[in-house]
């Protein structure tokens, strides 16, 4: 087959009405790549059929009494519970943020459902929600209501958390995986891959010591910057499950463009990179939870990285891609070597629970 | 000890600061009874110090640019996922919707996250979530945005909910449990406890065979029946968890009133107290998914109930007891054989997992 005739075939099998081929959820399912994707479509978007859901973004776009609201909810299951630099109670809460945020909304409200297991110590939740409040605070959020459901040993983890977002968004900004262009600029907030590379260490079963914490940050405030900056913004995601090509892989198929990326200005620690590759996993499909994937127009390029280096959580930002019309629904890399390659959606869970 | 000592007793326990005792968490920290409040006021309280979370009720109001809004989330672990008259997924729906409408809210919008465990059949998943979106379009409220997390076999139990809710509220509508004042009349919507005896007999652990189906129901067309009456209405709950006894405690306690009910005078059926009677149960405790208890004026008792009988949701409404001063927060029970007893909030986790 030509290199054509394969890029045809994969769009022919993305064209196809999504269906679940498995008759038991796996732990793909739930990895953020292709089984995620098909889940969602064959079976949610099948059974509730909304406008708002179907639009697949990070949160949904309503409107209650003439308020403008971005609704966001997010379950939390990572493990271990505690990792260097947070633990599950400032990931949900940064996380929930992040959602909002992405979506050009003001996060104002939290929600919190904790299902816990039996014999967990009262200990680590108190901790979990020292966090949780720490957060919150910080991002001058308030978390107002709450549930706990106790589940019998066996039956969970330890602690299961889903956070539910409420930001007052501002209608006149546009925003929309459906709006890349040929023609933008992919830029990324920071290094990339540091939050899954770190919970993976943190469960002990590689023998790597690096020096890494996690990257989890409430990104409210760098997304503001650059919305501010006269920038004409047309996506902006935090790149959690299934990494950077997750998002670009959405963003492309959503927006019928492709992205191609040069690796070579992809910023990624040594200590990532080194992980990574132990690990057998391009840190492209590597979580964070506190690094923005912004897609501008390309005429606005610097003032939009400009905007995002004047803010402490967007120091290392880089343009590490740019928006072209064909061969639309695909990601390519241009690797240091000058081949180029498909960034394809993740297929399985290579690091499950991450988030 | 004399009677009043022993009311003395407990009334100085309850103005104690909250902590919890166990090093680690029980099963009676979910049930909704004394742990769980204890839980709640030691751990997430002093956390988040918020006083819409410290109003404790079923769901948080809130103001985001200019809209009144009433903000709920509860995590659904109940086991088995399908029961008679429902399953995981409308009672999810159903739930939310109730904790919104009992504040006088008008329901609007859903998010749902959900936990599954690896090896689930997808088939159940799309059973749970045409439930959902059947409970939903029932209610005309949308589901606008989820989350799907998968954890090891395991570390689960199949499929684990956690629905937010967004309601509308009318800012005129004064509503709270410590409103409660002597002369009140205390109502219940329809009989009590079929969703819980339903539930536990659905785990097949009882050889008992009973014509029950679940209770579950969305309730926000019955609280704005009562609302639109006329009668003055102080206090709307769904009795779940820890049933009616559980939401009269509360309410005693934060109004510094007392209750007193007539056992004659609590709709029950008959299968459901024939279980609750094998179970070792007072039926009062046991949760229901579709059943309002109210707190009106005394003068307004008879509008409140022809309110109420006029909707198909409350045909079996009936008055149950009377608010009075004194002893503040307890709930008192006049038996059919004319004597008297506490009815206490529940102390431990008679029925697991129920909702």
């Amino acid at each position: 087959m030509t290199e054509q005739e394969v890029l045809d075939r994969i769009a022919r099998a993305r064209a196809r009405r999504p269906r679940v081929r498995e008759e038991r959820i796996t732990l793909a399912h739930g990895a953020g790549g292709k089984a995620t994707q098909n889940l969602i479509e064959a079976i949610f978007l099948d059974a509730f059929d909304d406008p708002a859901l179907a639009a697949l973004e990070d949160s949904a776009t309503v409107e209650v009494d003439g308020a403008h609201l971005a609704l966001t909810t997010d379950s939390y299951v990572v493990s271990p519970l505690f990792f260097p630099g947070g633990c599950i109670g400032d990931l949900a809460v940064n996380g929930t943020i992040n959602d909002l945020a992405v979506a050009g909304a003001r996060p104002r409200f939290l929600a919190a459902g904790f299902i816990l297991e039996e014999g967990f110590p009262v200990a680590g939740l108190t901790r979990i929600a020292g966090a949780m409040s720490t957060a919150a605070r910080a991002a001058g959020v308030r978390l107002v209501t709450g549930d706990t459901k106790v589940v019998p040993r066996g039956h969970g983890d330890g602690c299961y958390i889903t956070t539910t977002g409420v930001g007052r968004r501002d209608p006149t900004v546009r925003l929309g995986i459906t709006t890349a262009r040929p023609g933008d600029a992919v830029l990324v907030s920071g290094p990339i891959g540091e939050h899954g590379v770190t919970v993976m260490l943190a469960r002990g079963d590689l023998e790597i010591d690096a020096d890494l914490v996690s990257d989890t940050a409430p990104l409210h405030g760098l997304t503001a910057a650059l919305l501010g900056s006269g920038a004409t913004v047309r996506v902006m995601r935090d790149a959690t499950r299934g990494g950077v090509a997750t998002v670009l892989n959405e963003l492309a198929d959503a927006s019928g463009v492709a992205v191609v990326l040069e690796e070579d200005t992809v910023p990624v620690r040594p200590a990532v990179r080194g992980a990574a590759e132990l690990l057998g996993i391009d840190p492209l499909y590597i979580a964070c939870e506190g690094r923005l994937v912004a897609v501008v127009d390309g005429a606005d390029q610097e003032r939009a990285l400009a905007a995002l280096w004047d803010h402490p959580l967007g120091r290392d930002a880089a343009v590490i891609g740019r928006v072209v019309a064909d061969p639309p629904g695909l990601v390519l890399l241009r690797t240091g070597f000058g081949g180029t390659r498909v960034v394809d959606t993740l297929v399985g869970d290579p690091l499950p629970r991450i988030c």
